[in-house]
C-alpha cells in the first residue's frame, strides 16, 4: 500500500466562488483559467465567447460542460446561473464598461482587468453603477497582492529605507503586432502607458500608499511605424509625490521586456528587477548592513486576486483593490495625456491620507 | 464582438496517449497531473491509489469519472482501458519493479519514476520484462529533456569549453519526516543519493555523454538522528571518467536545498545553478569572451518528458533514457556504497562510445 | 638565482609627461596620486597644496621632494619647471577658471576635473583662454575612457540594440557633511547636478553620441535640512534627444550609492550597474540570445585619461574630452536648472552630427 | 585657499617595521610592494633582486636609494640595516627553507609566501630555525586576514547555518607557461595542489577551525603535455573533518579561474564567488529568511597580512598564521599526494581543539 496523501485537498466546490470568465484570449487560457483550478476559493462555473468551438475545447478541457459556454448575446443568461456569483472582465478596455454594467445589473460581482476602462469618467461610471447595484467591483492589480510587492512596500513604508528620496521604474515591451486591438485608440484607451506603463504608476502608488500631486510626461509616437498610428510607442512621466518625492517611469511597446522598480531612500534601497512578470519576481532591499533577497513564496498572482476577490464576496467587504483605485489611475493617465499634448507639468487634486483609495487589506502568504 | 482566440487549443485527446498515473503522492498532485494538462501528446486518463476519497476528489478535479479511478487490488483491470496505452509508476522504489512488471504483462509501456529501482539486479530484471513483453520503458529523468540541459551539454560537448578537466555538482535538500518512506532503506533503496544525488550523476553522465571508470565514495550518517537510522545522511563522491576528468559530487539530506553543478574546462566553464529544481533552472556559458546566460525557454519538465515517451510509443523508439539508462546509474550508485562501506576505490565496467545507453534524442524546444 | 622579472618597467621618467597636482583633498590623495603611480606616459611632477605639512608628508611618501611641494602663493613658479607640462585642477568648482587660466598664461596644459566649471559662460572663457595660450584643455570625464563604457557605447552605436528607444540613470549618494563645499552654491555652482548627476548627463551623451534638444527638470531642496539651505538635495530630470529618444535621470545627494545605465532597444538592452563607480563596473547586454557579460579589463580609470591627456601633448591633439566637451554639459546644466526654476522645457541649441564636442579617439585597453 | 586636508596621513615611517622584500617577481612589484605602501604599519625599507637594473628601477620608483638593493649574495648585508626588521620572502618554493633560515640568523622576523616549504619536513626544520633564533615567522595566508573570510567563519561558527554538513571548494586557473618554475617539481613542491588548492585547504580549515582527520586524493597528469611533466594538471580531493563534514575541493591549472567556497549546514550556507581572488570577494549568506550580502570593505589583502605581522613584531606575539600553520598544510599535502599515488585514503593524525597551529587573533577591519 503505497504512500499517504501529503497535501491538502481543494476545498468543496460548492463553498468556493464560481467565476464566469468573459473573454478567453491569452490571459484567460494561459494565466486565469489555470490559476483557478489552484485557488482554495474560486473556481471557474462558466465561460463567455464568441467563439462556440474554442469554448467548447476550453469546457472539455477544464471540467465544464457545453452547458457552461456561453456567447455574448446569450451574456444576461448567466443572470440565472446561481453558480456564478462572479464576473471575471477580461475584454478589450472599451468594452469593460459595457460589461461591467450589464453584470452588475444581473447583481453580480465583478472582477475587472487593469486599466479598469478607458477613461476616468467611464471608470468613474463603473463604480457608480456597481454601488447602486450593490455589487462589488475589484481592479485586477494582481501586483497589490504578492507577498514580493507586499515585502517591499513594508521595507518602504516600516523605514527600512529611511526618508524615500526618489524612485524609477521601468515597464516596457515588445507589441509587434500592428492588428492588435491595444494600438487601437478607440479600444485600448491608450498605448504602452495603459497597458504596461499602469504597473509602474499603480506599484508606486501602492508602495509609497500615497497619490501624486503633479505629473510630467513626454511621449513618442514614431511616424511612419503603422503600429503606433493612434497610441504612443513610447513614454517618459514623472510623478510629483508629497515631500518632494519624485518618480521616475518609463514605458514603451517598442523595447525589449523589462520590468524594474527601485526606491531610493536615505538609508537604503528597494530593488524589485523584474518587478512585474508573472513569474520570478526579485525583490532586493539594501540597507546599511547589506543586500537581503527575503526568502518569499511564489505564488500564482492570479489566483491570489482571485481568492482575496471571493472572500471580499463572502464576508461582504471592499476589495484592497476597489474600483475607486482604478478610477484614481485613469485620473492619472489622462493628466499624463494631457501633460504630454501640452508640454506642462498637470496638477493633481490633492489627495490626503495613506491608501485612499483601497479597501481590505488581503492575506498575503508570509505576511502575518 | 470581442478578440480572437490566439493560442492553438490542445490536440484531440483521442490522438494523444492516455497514461495512467500510479501513486497520488506530492509529485503527481502537484506536477505530474498538472503537467499532463498542458501536454501536446499525453494525458492523463487514469489515476491509481490507495485513498478512493482522494482519488474521487482528483476525478473531480481533474476532468475524470470516479470510473477512472481504480484501487492497487484493481490494477490489472487497467488491461482493459484501450485508451491507457501508458502507466507513469510514481510509487516507492522498491515497488517500482513490481508495478513495472504487472503493467508490462498487461502490455502497457511504462514511465518509471527515478532511481528505477531499488539496484541494479532488480532494475535489469525490470528492463528485461518489459522487452519480453514487448513494450517501451522509460525512466523518468526529467532533466535530459530540458532546453538549459541540452544547451549546457551542446556547450561542454561542442566543444565551446576546451577540453573538459573537472566537474562539480551538489544536489543536497532537508528531509525532516523521520517516517518519510525515503528514510527506510528497503522502501528506498539508499538515501539522499538515490533520491536527489543520481541527480548529478545522472546529469554529468548525460552532459559529457561517456560512462564513468571508477567511484569513490564516503558517507555520513549521524548517531542518533532517528531519520537516519538506515541510510546515509549526506555522501561525498567521485567519479572518474575516461581521459582523466573527475567530477566530485555532494548529496545530502541535512542541508538547505542546493543544486549547482560546473563543468571546467581549459577554455571556458558551465555553471548550472540552480540545476535540478523544477522551475528556474538557471545556466550560465562563460569562455574567454564573457559570461553568457542563454534566453532559453521554462518548460514544464515533467511535461516534456511525458510527451517525449508518447512520441516515443506512437512511432515505435527506443525513449532518449529508456530502462537501461537507468540500470546503469544503479550500477553505479552500487558501487558508490559499495566503495563507501570499503573505504575503496571501486572500478566499473568499462563503457565505449558515446550515450551507451541512450535510444531517440528528443524533440528539446528551442533545439534544431 | 631566483626567478626572472616578468613585468615590463615603467617607462623612464624623463619620457613622461610630468604634472603638477593641483589640490590635496581625497580624490587626489585617494586615487589621483596613486593612478599617477602606474601610468604609463605621466608621473607626479609637483604638488600644490595651502596645507605644508601635508605637502611634505606627500611628498616624502611619493618619492618626491620638499622642493616639489608649492604653496597657491607660489603656483606660478611652476612655470620654470620644465618637467611640469601639465596641471591636474582638483580644486573646488568655482576655482577651476581662475587656476585654469593662470595655468595657460604659464604654457601648461591643463586637465581640469569636473564639472570644468560653475556655469556654460565661465567655462567657456576658460576654453578660449587655453585656446588663446596654445595650450590644450580637457575635461576629465574618466568615464569616457574605460573598456566597460566603450563597449557600451560600441554595444549602442553598433546596431546590436536595434534603434534605442528610452534611456534610464541613476547617479546618488549621501552627502551628510553639511559643511562640505559641494552644498555651497558660489563654489560648486550646483548641487548633486553638477557633481554626480553629471555622470548621468555626460555618459549617456556619449553613449549615445548625440546632443539633447530639450530638457525638463524638478528639483527638490527640503526645508530645514543645514545641508541643502543653498542647492538642491534631489532632481529628476528629462533629456530629449534628436528622434524622440527620451533619457530619464536621477540624481540626489540624498540616497545610497547607486550608480545605473539603462538604454533600451528594440531589439535588446545596455544595463551598467553600476555605471559610474571607480571600480567594478559591470556591464550586461541583452538581447534575443541571452544575456552578455563581456570579459573586459579593470582599468584604473584615472589612469586612463591622464594617460590619454599625456599621449595628447606628446603628439599635439585634442583630447577626446577637450574644454568643449565641458562647456556642452555646462549649458545643457545651466537649462536644466532653468527648467527646474520655471517648471518648463527648455529647448536647447539643435547641435547636428556625432561626438560634435570630442577630439582624438583615445586609446581604450581591449579596443582595436 | 582651497579644500582641507580629510584623510590621516600615514604613520611616520621610522615607528613603521621596514620589510625586506626578497625576490621582485609579479607578485611582489604588482602586490606586495603597492600593498605596502598603504600599509599603516609596514613599509618596504630594502629589495633583494638578482636583477640590478630592475632593482634600481624599483628603487627610483618606490622612494628608495640604489643603496637599498641588494643581490642574493649581498643578502647578509641586511643584517646591518637595523631598519630592516622584517624580510618577506618570495622566492621559488624550494628556496624558501634557505631564505628563511639565513633571514633568522640575521635576527630578522619573516613572513614567508605559502606554501611555507616543499613538504612538511622541510617547513618544520624553519619553525625549528625561526625559534632557536628567537625570530617570528609567519605563513603568508592572506584568507585569514580579510573581512569577507572572517565573516564566513563567524556565520559558519557562529551557527547560523546550523550544524555544517558538508564542504565545497574549487579553485583552478590556467598555467599555460610549460617553462614557469610553478610546473618543476624540485622547485615548486608540487603542481596546483600547493600553489592554488592550498586556498581551498587553508581556508575550509579556517572556515571550521578544525583540522581533517583523514584525505582522499586523485590527480590527473596528462601524458604528452610539456607542462605537465613533472606535476599534476588537477587534482579532486576530500577532507574528512571531526563529526563526519566532509571537503570537497578541486583545483587544475587546466581551468579558467574558478574560485569558490560553499559550506552547507543544515540551516544555511555560506557561498564565497569569488572566493580567493585579490579583489572583489563576495560573500552570500543564505538562511531560512533569505540570501545576504554584507557590506563589507574591500582591503588590500596584503596590506593586512604585512600590518597584521608588523604589529606581532610590535607587541611580542605569535601571529595568527605563524609558521606552524604552514607546516600542519603540509602535513596535510603530504598525505594528499600520498593517497593519490596509492589509491587510498590516508588518516591524519588528530588533532584537537580550535585553531589549534594559530596564534594572536589579526585585527580585521569591521570586527569588533
Amino acid at each position: 500500500m503505497p504512500q499517504k496523501p501529503e497535501i491538502p485537498l481543494p476545498e468543496a466546490e460548492q463553498r468556493r466562488v464560481g467565476y464566469a470568465i468573459v473573454g478567453i484570449g491569452e490571459l484567460s487560457s494561459e494565466e486565469l483559467i489555470p490559476a483557478a483550478r489552484t485557488s482554495e476559493h474560486a473556481y471557474v462555473a462558466a465561460l463567455v465567447t464568441s467563439d462556440p468551438e474554442k469554448g467548447k475545447a476550453f469546457a472539455r478541457a477544464y471540467d465544464l460542460t457545453e452547458q457552461d459556454v456561453y456567447s455574448y448575446d446569450r451574456f444576461e443568461d448567466l443572470r440565472d446561473r446561481e453558480d456564478v456569483e462572479a464576473v471575471y472582465i477580461v475584454l478589450p478596455n472599451s468594452l469593460h464598461r459595457e460589461y461591467v454594467e450589464r453584470a452588475a445589473r444581473m447583481g453580480k460581482h465583478v472582477l475587472c482587468e487593469k486599466p479598469l476602462s478607458v477613461n476616468a469618467q467611464d471608470a468613474q461610471a463603473m463604480v457608480e453603477a456597481c454601488r447602486a447595484a450593490d455589487v462589488l467591483l475589484m481592479t485586477a492589480y494582481r501586483c497589490q497582492y504578492t507577498p514580493q510587492h507586499w515585502a517591499a512596500r513594508d521595507a518602504v513604508q516600516g523605514g527600512r529605507l529611511g526618508a524615500v528620496k526618489l524612485i524609477d521604474s521601468i515597464h516596457g515591451q515588445v507589441q509587434d503586432d500592428p492588428a492588435a486591438w491595444r494600438l487601437r485608440a478607440d479600444l485600448a484607451g491608450g498605448g504602452p502607458l495603459v497597458d504596461v506603463g499602469i504597473y509602474c504608476l499603480n506599484t508606486i502608488r501602492f508602495v509609497v500608499g500615497q497619490e501624486p500631486e503633479w505629473v510630467f510626461a513626454t511621449l513618442h509616437q514614431p511616424e511612419g511605424d503603422p503600429r503606433f498610428q493612434e497610441v504612443e510607442e513610447s513614454m517618459s512621466f514623472l510623478l510629483g509625490f508629497p515631500g518632494g518625492v519624485v518618480a521616475n517611469c518609463l514605458t514603451s511597446y517598442g523595447v525589449q521586456k523589462t520590468a524594474t522598480l527601485r526606491v531610493l531612500g536615505e538609508g537604503g534601497t528597494v530593488l524589485m528587477d523584474p518587478a512585474f512578470t508573472y513569474e520570478g519576481l526579485k525583490l532586493t532591499i539594501s540597507d546599511q548592513q547589506g543586500d537581503f533577497q527575503p526568502k518569499l513564496s511564489e505564488e500564482d498572482q492570479f489566483g491570489l486576486e482571485m481568492d482575496h476577490f471571493a472572500r471580499c464576496i463572502r464576508q461582504g467587504q471592499q476589495p484592497w483593490t476597489p474600483g475607486e483605485e482604478g478610477v484614481q489611475d485613469h485620473r492619472i493617465m489622462d493628466a499624463l495625456y494631457q501633460s504630454a499634448r501640452s508640454g506642462q507639468v498637470v496638477p493633481l487634486e490633492k489627495v490626503a491620507g495613506q491608501d485612499a483609495f483601497r479597501g481590505e487589506k488581503p492575506q498575503v502568504p508570509g505576511q502575518s
